[in-house]
């Protein structure tokens, strides 16, 4: 076959490997899905999936749920098992990685609140907000442009931070990649980057968090 | 005075505010570890210290250690609080970064256990110790080069893990940028990276986890 | 004429010029494939041809084959030789660039299997099939993301590996460019790398290993 | 001569031309501050001088002054005229860049008040002096690692201000790149930025505010 | 909602926020700026707003206008107050930021007076309108390929200087990078700059001028 | 108007403003030729003209030329003055900046002859035509992927070289970068170099040594 | 112990595990070289040791060779075994690359014979010695600046091309990056690459060649 | 021995090879210039001679004369032959780099004179020596930090035009990279760029023209 599924990844880590869609026919997400059904039995996720991909795919494994805005598509999601997550955004733009964070997130089992458009450039937004995020087991930063959510909120809490940089902005933002070395260079203590725009991956290091 | 200390940080966060003491007279350390020392309970640290500095503040604050590998000055230990840390480094070059990592990490109440030299040009190092790495808590990797065993350990465990490029290597890894950007693009789900050399980024990172 | 073809290349290095069809008219692909028909006795190729260049050289040279996910067309292909090369891939979005290695390997008289989706983060996929890659002459690694594939491959078997660097990924995967670097910075001894996918490149080096 | 001074600048300007000592030997600059004195009637200054350079052109023009922070020589300061620039740092380290910019400003004839180490990892001295920085006319703000303090002053005064990147920070704060790109992009509208480590940049640009 | 907008964004710098209308759809636009005209009391602008994006919006909110060249939508401008603003450009390309610059600060209150097509390749054009220039407050220099107007208007004129790189050019340009660089590397003392591309931006920062 | 054009140009340098029409309307095109045949006496050109602008704009000018290959239009071009340049290109892929540069040479009176497709993956083409190349006054060398062409050729004559690099190749060829950088880093003596696919460039630098 | 040396590399890929000197303490040297004596029973190399080290290790293991050229300490050299190996190098600072890479190779059992200064800006000293070349099995390139010598080489043999880049040259030549690309962007077909400065790469490519 | 001279570069170039001197030692140095004064009746020449280098090199060839500012040690300097260059620096600190072009230019038989210190930042300085600067055959330009003076001078000239960007400046100068694609991205058509700091590259370019 075209794919050689890592089929002891949900017993070695707990969820299934996911499929990522881009650059797969409708068909080929279609076996790779039946064949994760069939070996996994948790939960069983395809990022990325543009709508009519989702479309074609669900037409042949109709339980699963597609979410248009995290482009997700899962099947037997995770029951909640105690562990809350917040989410935050910078802006308004940021929204659908941190979209997929959440999906990805809520399917693996995690309990995932939303803190939306926080940045800094108005701060008085966060700060309203900081006491009900650190009633949170950890934190989803999810910030472009300059990327200094991640730094104020690490410098407020003590959780765990998973920061996703997005390739939000224009210019000197350089699609993702200023927000990028910017969280990592945080002059606050302990921040922790994972992959531009990737929200899967903040969503699946709180899935070790929780693990943990 | 010449710095404004944080002086909520410890109730904020845990741990008092670090020194970062490159760029700073032996005399200045001295009075910033002296406020830190009297506003803070728990451990006080300095990093970066080269032997020099180290002697200079240790002969004014001399209940402290100075670690000549992890090149970390530290007062008042945390005691040890049951979160098993595990450090894993690809080459013995990487050594000095895991060392500030293990050193920091167990001045702040980490148990931590070291595993050296695992790189995978040699996999069967790895492999030998993956039951071992296991039974900890999370999981720092630190590699230079390709950084390529953050993405290996990283498909083996189900654990957090907490990748540190380093500098290490020369040429094309472009003074631990390469190691970086690898493993920010690893292909094992769920990793998250702090900034190159960061042992002391690492151990903050996880020093979050404990806390969660 | 708009293209000046180097008519001694079959006799210098055992295989006529290629054409490269990107930026060329179809009819600049027949004429020149014309002359290489003429001039040369072994194979003729035309790289990266999307259909319907294909289709339309394909019909004033009837005589050869198109293979779409290769993006190739080739006359005359090269009878078996005895070398046998081993093409591996990391995740199923590498497979065009292999696709390309192993078709113009092929065409060129090279015997190629390929082992599709072997990466990293199940490691045991690859551990499976060491021993069938270890029967061939040399080893071709296709991997994008962080390239990890080629460094423990490069740990585990003695052959000449050349590395293939993909452009799959996003964000800090740079288009390729982290997993070129990554694999120049191997620690593992001796690999050697070949542009970013450049399927084509590597089936030519290998085509040198055979002829060596 | 080795020099061809811009003798109408501080008729076109208001500031003589500066001499950047960095690779001019002290007889050098003693001769160009000689042109400089007599040319022009207002402040003469020479940025960057280290101690000995300073101590040989003092030798030679002994009615100027050194600050050996600042790595300032200057002659003539001139009277300060009403117009109040605040400088703010995000951490110790920044000093030296800080102290360039309060020096020449001063020198130019601003009034300047610095507020030190106000780094948005523990926000509350940020927030603690805002009222103190809003009575001033334009701000400076200092900053290295991912300069995320340009951005949160950014968006808590209406004022002017002069954001300076310096090369405080390892890894991936690329020597000042990663907080210029940052505070390039800041969220915060209507930010302006000079070049990395330039405290002399920030204080002319305050001048010309000033000149306004 | 899907936006949190910074309420107390008018109070605090004397513009309310102002929409970036890409990746929203129009409907978004026309609740944020519905928003915006209830809960500020001057200017409302939606930027980089396309020509479906701006007829839409206006269909919904009928009192604003829309400069297509600018690709501004403008609520409620302000009306001017005294501040009068040169912007220059060095060549045609660079009219769309210029536009917006020049659309956004007299929205916000400015007056504005533009110098088009005064590069350096035919200095006398500058040097023809320099008089007229300095009868400015400040000035802003468009430019892109080299960016070098803005060191030629720094060495000439005594105002601030906004400087802002446009992507103008190819190859060795790098899409607006290297006006940037050059900008900020400018022999010509106390320059400031911008985002590429950020007519918004440098607007933004002569209206903190305007206020200071 | 929208342009402000450098009227004075052909009396400095011989040669009037040249018109780059990506992002000028047709009608904008049409009103700076007309201005341009008006004010000056010689040659006129718009260059990077697609086939459509050159379609509107010789309809309003129909004394011109079109060449669709080097996206040049022309108007009066001078007559030849005996200065012979050789433009070379190291592949059929580089053919359309080749194209530009003899095209503008050719409008602005040079006499060019072309030798394509002489790289040096086939040494032997351009020892072929070694003499024939030396019979001229200059010499412009057009390659892409790693522009190894112009340190050949360097080598080989005593001429002027201008080398153009193009964006020919992918990956590692960074769309010209990487033969923009060789070229200025060869190892053969006094080659110049100017910006990648910039025929136009070549063309002018070419004009100005047959005016020296 | 410090370092946990890979015993079974010997039995895998027929060369222990090379000791990277830079970095290590020489007692620490002498410590992994003892051992690898011990586990090993061919050749042992440490490679890039500066004299002082190499004279202290050496008095541990007096048994080995020093070549301060190649910087390469070395112990039981294998004996020849009949392959065949050209070096060349295209200028005379290259040197030091190539020495390590012969002295390597020689080290492992190849048969070497090394070309110098044979760059292309004098093309006849490399067509002089073609036929010589053409008499080994494979080639290894080591070039600085623009690294074209690997193109040239590349076109004219059919033998398998190991590029060294080194970071031989100054400005544009970026530490040896540009050559790395300039050689992965070759237009001569099936070269392969290795790290810049890395003739321990090549020489360990070369010795996976003999080994197929 | 160490090095292969081209011994026909000054039959076929009209100058024999020049000496790099970085990475040799004097005695290599002594060797090679003996060679070539051997070999060829013209000028021989050694560049980047530090003074400790040059006087041993002299010991063995006392003909020669050394510039200590150019780092240029010169063998039988060419007779004046009539071509004129201008050599004009931006700033002081250019210095270095324009001594090399203008020793080496002489060496090799132009006429130059030199117009130091006239950058862009005092533009009468430029202007008051234009006249003067077009009595020459050519043109070349030093400068550093954003490289405007290549393109004013550009812009009035008619000349050939030879750019040399140098390192002069910091931050986001970025070791004279700015400068580079700055000349390169100039809007003033048909300059021509050498490699950064390369006085020696811009004379030998020169001495092509002179040639010609
Ligand atoms: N053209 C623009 N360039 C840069 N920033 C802008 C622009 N237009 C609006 N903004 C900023 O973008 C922010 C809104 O981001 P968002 O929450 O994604 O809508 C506001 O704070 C504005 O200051
Ligand atoms: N000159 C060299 N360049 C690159 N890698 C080397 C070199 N010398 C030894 N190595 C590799 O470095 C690894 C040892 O790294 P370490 O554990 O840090 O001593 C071994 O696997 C060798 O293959
Ligand atoms: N200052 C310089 N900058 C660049 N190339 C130079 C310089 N001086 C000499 N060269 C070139 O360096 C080559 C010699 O290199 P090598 O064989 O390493 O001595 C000659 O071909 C010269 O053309
Ligand atoms: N610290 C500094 N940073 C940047 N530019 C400076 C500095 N000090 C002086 N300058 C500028 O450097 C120019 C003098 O350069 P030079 O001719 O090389 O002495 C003057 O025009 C100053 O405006
Ligand atoms: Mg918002
Ligand atoms: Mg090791
Ligand atoms: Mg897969
Ligand atoms: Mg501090
Ligand atoms: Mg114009
Ligand atoms: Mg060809
Ligand atoms: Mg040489
Ligand atoms: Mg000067």
């Amino acid at each position: 076959g075209f794919a050689r599924i890592d089929t002891r990844r949900e017993a070695r880590q707990g969820v299934a490997e996911c499929v990522y869609t881009p650059g797969k026919r409708p068909e080929e997400v279609v076996a790779i899905v039946a064949e994760l059904l069939a070996h996994a039995t948790g939960p069983v996720l395809a990022t990325r999936a543009d709508p009519d991909t989702a479309q074609a795919v669900l037409a042949a494994h109709p339980a699963g749920r597609y979410d248009p805005q995290a482009r997700l598509l899962a099947w037997r999601p995770a029951p909640p098992r105690g562990f809350r997550l917040a989410v935050l955004t910078a802006g308004t733009a940021d929204w659908p990685v941190a979209a997929e964070a959440a999906a990805v997130a809520r399917a693996v089992g995690l309990e995932v609140d939303v803190y939306r458009d926080v940045g800094v450039a108005g701060l008085h937004r966060l700060l309203d907000c900081v006491d009900a995020v650190t009633a949170h087991h950890a934190v989803v930063v999810v910030a472009g442009m300059e990327g200094a959510l991640a730094s104020v909120v690490g410098g407020l809490v003590a959780h765990p931070v998973i920061a996703v940089p997005t390739s939000t902005g224009y210019g000197a933002g350089l699609e993702g990649v200023t927000a990028l070395l910017a969280m990592l260079s945080s002059c606050a203590a302990g921040l922790t980057v994972v992959n531009i725009d990737s929200g899967f991956g903040a969503a699946m290091a709180a899935h070790r968090l929780a693990t943990a």
